[in-house]
């Protein structure tokens, strides 16, 4: 039976999600893959909570159910020390970081992850500020980081992984990495954003956008900023993890070119539909000569593509390859806890390196 | 960079593709994996040719465009000697099993995969016989073996690898293994013999049904015995190497329930469609109780359901979840190169053990 010490930094919707499913799983983890996972330390934006024994989840849980910060725990929480403060000083092998997406500094995620990377801690990350914006020197701080000569074994280095960044439980990057291995990926289509699936799909049926886009919020599935759904920006950063990650093409947030659902009508979606057509806020990875295009767009696509043919709760990917045919994979998920699931999923990855 | 010996048994449709991808892949494999493979050794039912600084895969295919035997190749070639007796005395790191499929004896392909294991060869299978057969008995022969702390570390043991062998390059046991780890899946449906597929499809649009089984084997999808597909036995040893390997359910191909399409008619499918379905040849793990029951039967699907929805040239698999929510894949092939490709990936996969 094997321990690994976890850091959570992020008690929103997929933090609290995790928690649960600790309690959940816990008896899986140690049948079938002899795991067990200790919470050693806690962080929201009102403090940390820190027990090398282990905090109960369901403490954590019940606190912030009644809207209080894990700094309120008793014993082991205290206020007044940010996330990157305890990742620097906390004994540890992993760190979930599910803080809230910053598209503009990535923070705190990102210097919380920098600084467990660098002490040699696993990250695993749902939070998709920190790749959007650096990739590369988070990648090259871990085992992530590109194959040569001089960085030896990637086994040598710490952990990094995001399958929770690129559509929930979608295993968008696994397949582009690991089902694809020795193909070459000649085109990539998206749909990673859930929140405006589930809006245009609404809309579709005659829902109005502000009641679709509420629906959403109340499922806890929208950004804590819903305009980072909506004005494309959450798709892009996908994007942008998934040209980084499969396409192995350096790429920030700023390569992308970006258009949201805000323009879109009713009108719009049922011409479309008239026509044999379903317009998506479409991800595309397109090579145009040397370099990758890429973009994120409402566009119009036949019925009968797998993006098209999803229902409203479903996010999708689809690859375009030189030997292996066309590959593509939905979720449907209608609550954070598969984003949450992704991350476990992460955590045995790392068990099983 | 990093050599693998492999040896090549089976130079039928897949072994071909192979071939073909061991030339056109080459490159990427260098640049991106900093690996390549040397084919110390090829077998077909003729016989086999060996040359330990490696066989030159275009002679190959030119002999067997020409319908003769590796045993013609000039200097390396033998008649006389079985691939199990290739497999006994070469010195390779990785035996690829594409022989033709028998879910009768599993031979000769699963004599030779026990020899490769035993020998501490690797297994890279698109021959699904073996498995169907006996599974639990090449599993612990390998890296799949149940862990255990008389095991030790999987990586002290040969690698079991079979992607190709449930649904072309539909990464079905990747998903099912990896991406849905920590979670628990609760049902299995699958569409994964893209031969009946391929006719059901092709008899809703009014194609008779023997001319849509010869457009399957002109494209060199069919087995080698076609009831093998129509019959569901192909769809059945899919779905006993997927209850095995992902289910974690002891299982031989005499578990499955199975009834093949013969019994349809184009006035059954079109039935169907009416009433807003399509049936599909589907392959179910139900839990029903303790246990799963395990079935193939032409069963009618809504046309939203993902394998409904689906074109005549895909396969795909959807697994129902606790906590990952719905996921679901598919793969569009349109000739057996996807499936070399899916042996391709496992060779990656391995090095990258």
């Amino acid at each position: 039976m094997r321990t690994y010490r976890i850091v959570l930094s992020g008690l929103g919707n997929v933090g609290r999600s995790f928690l649960t499913i600790m309690q959940s799983q816990a008896t899986l983890l140690a049948r079938r893959y002899r795991i067990a996972l200790r919470l050693v330390a806690a962080a929201d934006s009102g403090g940390v909570a820190i027990d090398a024994g282990g905090l109960d989840p369901a403490a954590i849980l019940a606190l912030k159910q009644h809207g209080r910060s894990v700094a309120a725990l008793p014993g082991s929480g205290t206020s007044g020390i940010s996330p990157v403060d305890l990742v620097r000083r906390i004994e540890a092998d992993i760190l979930l970081e599910a803080t809230p997406v910053n598209l503009t500094t990535g923070q705190p995620g990102l210097d919380a992850v920098r600084t467990a990377l660098r002490r040699g801690m696993h990250a695993v990350l749902a939070n998709k500020g920190p790749l959007a914006l650096a990739y590369a020197e988070l990648a090259a701080l871990s085992d992530m980081g590109e194959d040569s000569e001089e960085r030896g074994d990637p086994r040598d280095w710490p952990a990094l992984r995001f399958s929770a960044c690129v559509g929930g439980a979608l295993p968008t990057i696994a397949i582009g990495r690991r089902d694809l291995a020795g193909a070459t990926i000649v085109r990539v289509e998206a749909v990673l954003n859930g929140t405006t699936q589930g809006i245009l799909r609404a809309m579709e049926q005659g829902v109005a956008y502000a009641d679709a886009l509420a629906e959403m919020q109340r499922r806890g599935l929208a950004e804590t900023d819903p305009s980072l759904d909506v004005e494309g920006w959450d798709a892009a950063s996908k994007l942008t993890i998934l040209a980084n990650a499969v396409l192995h093409r350096p790429t920030t947030l700023a390569d992308i070119h970006v258009r949201g659902i805000t323009g879109l009508t009713t009108a719009d979606l049922r011409a479309a539909l008239a026509r044999g057509e379903r317009i998506v806020l479409l991800c595309l990875a397109e090579y145009r000569g040397d370099d990758v295009h890429l973009s994120v767009q409402p566009t119009p696509l036949p019925l009968t593509h797998p993006l098209a043919r999803m229902s409203a709760d479903e996010m999708g990917v689809v690859y375009y390859t030189d030997i292996s045919g066309r590959q593509s994979a939905t979720t449907l998920e209608t609550d954070p806890m598969p984003t949450a699931a992704a991350m476990l999923r992460d955590v045995l990855d790392i068990a099983r390196r």
